[in-house]
């Protein structure tokens, strides 16, 4: 069952389709990727395929992330001689792949993860969705995958959410979860970049992230395993970052621990909380707050809710844009920090609150970090949260769902 | 079309199909995939559906590594609720698997390489399988999936040759390539280790790595990416490992080389050749000659080659076992070296040799590593190897090939 678009309000200008976005890749990933005569990604060649065994919706209340799935996803396959060929939305299922594919034997695979929000008017919107895209192609370029035009990826997910629209939830704290997913699938063991590939999106409905409330959790200070490393690949969305992850967030388990806390280096650098990035609070002398993170130095992930943490923040800091809630006198920094300096900092009393960020969760509050045998105790408030993540939560959640609109974040999929 | 194993002298004991062989294992790993009450993978319950369409065979010459499949190929579910599942030998094709398996978001994937060879009379042998299946293992555990018994992984992956014996090719220099692999097939995107996986293997005639005679190659030691670090996946073989190794190994070739060397912390440690194991030979002053490779301190992959090739020059130098054509006064050193150490020893005359090891080369001679923006320049034989590679290479071949025989690494599949 094959039908024209349903919604061909917009077109993709050749200009645009032409772009290849990626001056700021390797050389070589330029040189051989971005021949004019092959093919770029265009929105406008999509062919739809719409099911006709409609799925049944699962019950919001037992929505276990990331197992139920809508019923269409999209796929656009991509070979070296062509370039990208024909974007399809189709109905969701099975991919048939040879045994052979590079992405089960040497891993090019990497992903996105982002969120389609329902507000109260029934508008569908997606947050800051060219943040995922520009990181999609990073992450496609570190791995010897091709790079795509951004807009036309984002149009045919907008194209994907309202084909699968009903399965929106229109519930607060409820959403849409996107996955576009890239992987090698050229039929040959040699190891080589991968000639031929395929960018798919899946999309499953998610529901909050702490359903009764914040509940801060407590870390495992990870000295065993590391993450990442100069001159790897802890910058990208790569799958090659997570499953060797497993087993400190397993032993950070057994340990008693929700989840790992990343430290990195001789000094035990906190880096990243599991999956998500990592943000510390500490109060000055001088009644300045500073909100510290990682800087972006090639072994941090570049969170898209890390980054939008630090923008509200700054722009709170700076008078542009203020945060309601939050102290006059903060201060918002990249900047590296050990363990020491948390241990000194809690032990003095001035550590103020400690967090992750990503998208799942938007925030996850901290209480405890397991390290070197010792536990150290960070104070949340009664609601779980602390002075500077509550009132960046509550306006970051503003603009996702619709609350505080228009903003420039908030993209609409449907009116 | 099923049919009865057509082999079936041997039969797995229960005693060996329930050992579950990874008391090396982190504890997370023996708690959660060691219950006796889950089925280990047993060789005895292989099902085998020969092909109707036998493919026409690939000409000798024309073979490109990795590109054309025997007929059949072997593939062997695993469920956490169940354990390991019936193995099935049966036609080689695509694998259908579902868009959210684990595998395409966050690579638990990994793979081994070894070769089967016919010898003169027609026998076909395996080189040390066991050697792969313990580091298969190993690799799993890493990565969270599944142990399974060695031994019947073995017997399947001969019962897998012996239904494809006519692809074995009968020409010195020739053999057949088998990639065992494992991936995560679990069909749901949350991060944890992964419900459901597939061991498949799939096999191909490989011809001669270096067709005309040995061909030195020209290194660039990469100052730019890193391969491993301590607390990493380094020797491991797991996909995650090469997809990033991709762009160092581009560079390389931009800047006229034909491989990476990979170099590790700020002395420039030197790790290993691209996807293959690093050795140096040095001659010091009382006229000792030493065959170093680093060691195995966590970076670095546990090779079958390098082992190997430490087994016999040790066994030579010990006298236990003389490699003719080895100088008597060898010393075999598995220590770090540097650069630094390379470049001086090269321009005092003193660096005999420099080469890398893996399964597809089995010795692969340097004579070249651009460095810094010089050129080290290492001696090679008209032959193109060196004085210890060469008595090793001839050594080593003649195990594999049959022609030192009856050998203990040498596994027979057929007589």
């Amino acid at each position: 069952m094959l039908r024209s678009l349903p919604f061909s309000s917009y077109r993709t200008s050749s200009g645009i389709a032409r772009k290849c976005g990626h001056a700021d890749r390797p050389t070589w990933a330029r040189q051989t990727r971005c021949n004019s005569t092959l093919a770029n990604l265009e929105a406008s060649r999509v062919q739809i395929e719409l099911t006709n065994k409609p799925k049944s919706r699962p019950d919001l209340v037992d929505l276990k992330f990331g197992k139920y799935f809508t019923d269409h996803m999209l796929t656009i396959p991509w070979k070296a001689e062509s370039g990208w060929g024909t974007p399809k939305i189709h109905p969701y299922g099975p991919l048939s792949i040879e045994p052979s594919a590079s992405v089960f034997h040497y891993a090019p695979c990497l992903f996105e993860g982002l969120k389609a929000y329902r507000d109260e008017k029934g508008r569908v919107t997606l947050f800051r969705p060219d943040m995922n895209m520009k990181r999609m192609n990073s992450s496609a370029a570190r791995v010897a995958l091709p790079t795509f035009n951004d807009d036309a990826l984002v149009e045919l997910i907008k194209q994907l959410i309202r084909v699968d629209n009903d399965w929106v939830p229109n519930k607060a704290g409820y959403s849409l979860y996107i996955r576009p997913t890239f992987i090698g699938s050229q039929p040959a063991i040699g190891i080589a970049p991968s000639s031929e590939a395929l960018l798919f999106v899946i999309c499953c409905p998610v529901g909050p992230y702490f359903p009764k409330g914040f509940k801060p959790v407590a870390l495992y200070g990870t000295t065993e395993y590391t993450r990442a490393a100069a001159g790897g690949i802890g910058a990208f969305k790569l799958g090659a970052n997570y499953a060797p992850g497993l087993v400190a967030q397993k032993m950070a388990e057994e340990k008693g621990y929700v989840q790992n806390l990343w430290l990195h280096g001789p000094e035990h650098h906190v880096t990243e909380v599991g999956t998500m990035n990592a943000f510390a609070v500490f109060k000055h002398p001088d009644g300045v707050t500073e909100l510290a993170t990682p800087p972006l130095d090639g072994i941090i992930l570049p969170g898209v809710t890390r980054d939008s943490v630090l923008t509200l923040a700054r722009d709170h800091a700076l008078g542009k844009a203020k945060v309601p809630g939050l102290t006059d006198k903060l201060k918002v920094s990249e900047r590296p920090f050990t363990m020491r300096e948390i241990k000194e900092a809690a032990e003095a009393g001035t550590l103020v609150e400690f967090f992750g960020t990503g998208t799942a969760a938007v925030i996850s509050p901290v209480d405890r970090i397991g390290y070197l045998g010792e536990d150290i105790h960070i104070p949340t408030g009664p609601d779980g949260m602390g002075p500077i993540s509550r009132g960046i939560w509550q306006q970051m959640v503003g603009i996702q769902t619709g609350a505080i609109s228009p903003h420039p974040w908030s993209v609409v999929v449907m009116e």
